[in-house]
C-alpha cells in the first residue's frame, strides 16, 4: 500500500457537472476530476489525452486546495458527486481532497484498474475497480487488486466494472467476478472507435457499440449470469466522443 | 388499502430474461410480467396493448402457480429479478406470486403510478412509484401515493421515477420529489413515438429522445438538482419499439 506524501495532483481536466455515463452511478450529475498519467497502456484507451505523456503539456500540477476550489466553482458550492478518474487516479495524492469535500457534503467515487492500492480508498464513497481484460493488452496483477479491496475495507460501495470487446474478455470478466462473488458486476461493451486525443469530434461507431451491447445481453442471459448488469457508455450515445460533457 | 382476495392474475405478456431498460435497476437481467388493465389512460402510454381493453383478447387470466411456472421456465429455474409492470400491476393480486418467488431466491420489483396501494407492497424488493406528469393528461391523487408509501413501509427499496416531456412535467417532478426528499429520483425523457400496439416494429424518434435527454441533463445541472438521476429508456435505444426484448 502506498501512503500519500505530496500534495501535488497532476490534473488532465476538471469538468462538469454532467451525468455519469457508465457503471453504478449512471445518470447521476457528477463533477469529473481526470488526473494525468497512468501505469497502464490499454490498446483501446479512450482517454489517451490523460494517459500518454505526449499530452503532458496539457496537464496541470495543482494543489488539493486548487482542485477543491475548481470543484466548488463548477458545482456552484452545491454538494455533488465527484468522480476521480484518469489515467489512473490511484497514483495521485487524493486523500486530502476527499477529506476536504466530505466536510462540505460532497461525495467521491474513484475509478481505477486496481493496480495501485491506497490507504485513502477507505475514505471513498464509491470504489469502481475496473481490471482490464485481455483485449487491452495488459496483464492483471491479482494481488494488487486484492490489496485495493483490503485498503477499501467495508467503507465504500465497491463494484467491479469490465469493458468487454469479445469472448476472451467476457470469460475474463466471469473469472474475475467469481473471485469476488460479493461484489456487484457491471459489464460494458467496448468502443472500437475511441476519440483520437487530437480529434475530439471524430465519428463514433454507435452501431458497433450497440451490436456489442446486444451480444453482451444475449451472452449473460444465455449463461444465466443474472447478477451482472450490462450498461453501455451513455455519454457516448448522447454526445459521441466529445470531451468535457 | 386493498387486500388481495382472488388468485386470478390478468396477464398481457411474460417475457425475458432481458435487461431492465430504465430506472433504478437499469442493465439488470430481468423477467417481465406485464399485467393487463390500467386505471389510467396516459396520452403517451407506451404499453397500450396492456392497458386498452380493445387488446383484452390478447390477455390471459392465469393463476399464481401458472405465472410462477412461466417465470421458472424462462429463467431456467435460476433466481432472477422479476419486474411486475403493466398496465397497473397494483390492481392484480400479486402477493402470493412474490411469496412463491422469494422461497426460491427470486426478487421482485413493481412499477406503478401510485394510484392503488396494496398491503403486499411491503413484500417487494423494489418499489418504483411513477406518478404521471401533466403531459399524460392524468391527475395525481397525492393521498393514494402516500398510501402506497405507507403500505411499502421501510421494506422495499422505494424510488420515484418521472417521465418528462416538457417544462411543466419537469416542474411537476421537482414538486413531487420535494414532497418526499428521502426518495431517490429518476428522470426519464419521454418518447413521442411509442409503438402503436398493432405495429411493434414502427420506427422510433431516437433523435427526439436524445435531444430531450440532453435538455434534461442541462436542466438538472442548471438547477443543481444533483440528487436526480437522468436515464433514457435503454431498451428503446438498443431495440427500438420492439416488444418482448
Amino acid at each position: 500500500m502506498i501512503h500519500t506524501r505530496s500534495n501535488e495532483i497532476r490534473v488532465s481536466e476538471i469538468f462538469g457537472p454532467t451525468i455519469q455515463g457508465e457503471g453504478v452511478l449512471i445518470g447521476l450529475p457528477t463533477v469529473f476530476v481526470r488526473s494525468g498519467g497512468c501505469d497502464y497502456r490499454c490498446s483501446w484507451c479512450d482517454s489517451l489525452h490523460a494517459v500518454d505523456s505526449n499530452y503532458r503539456h496539457e496537464w496541470q500540477t495543482m494543489s488539493t486546495e486548487e482542485v477543491w476550489q475548481e470543484i466548488v466553482r463548477l458545482s456552484g458550492g452545491e454538494a455533488v458527486m465527484v468522480s476521480l478518474s484518469g489515467g489512473n487516479p490511484a497514483i495521485q495524492p487524493l486523500g486530502d481532497l476527499i477529506g476536504r469535500g466530505h466536510e462540505n457534503g460532497y461525495r467521491f467515487a474513484l475509478e481505477t484498474q486496481g493496480s495501485v492500492a491506497r490507504d485513502w480508498f477507505a475514505n471513498l464513497d464509491v470504489l469502481v475497480l475496473s481490471p482490464k481484460p485481455p483485449s487491452s493488452g495488459m496483464e492483471t496483477d491479482w494481488e494488487a487488486l486484492d490489496d485495493c479491496l483490503r485498503s477499501a475495507g467495508n467503507k465504500p460501495q465497491t463494484v467491479l466494472k469490465f469493458v468487454v470487446f469479445d469472448e476472451a474478455d467476457y470469460a475474463y470478466a466471469m473469472t474475475a467476478a467469481a473471485r469476488h462473488p460479493h461484489l456487484p458486476v457491471y459489464l460494458q461493451p467496448g468502443n472500437h472507435t475511441p476519440p483520437p486525443a487530437e480529434e475530439a469530434d471524430a465519428p463514433i461507431d454507435i452501431d458497433g457499440v450497440m451490436e456489442r451491447m446486444r451480444w453482451l445481453v444475449d451472452r449473460v442471459v444465455a449463461d444465466r449470469w443474472f447478477e451482472a448488469r450490462v450498461l453501455p457508455q451513455l455519454h457516448v450515445l448522447i454526445w459521441g466522443n466529445r470531451r468535457g460533457v
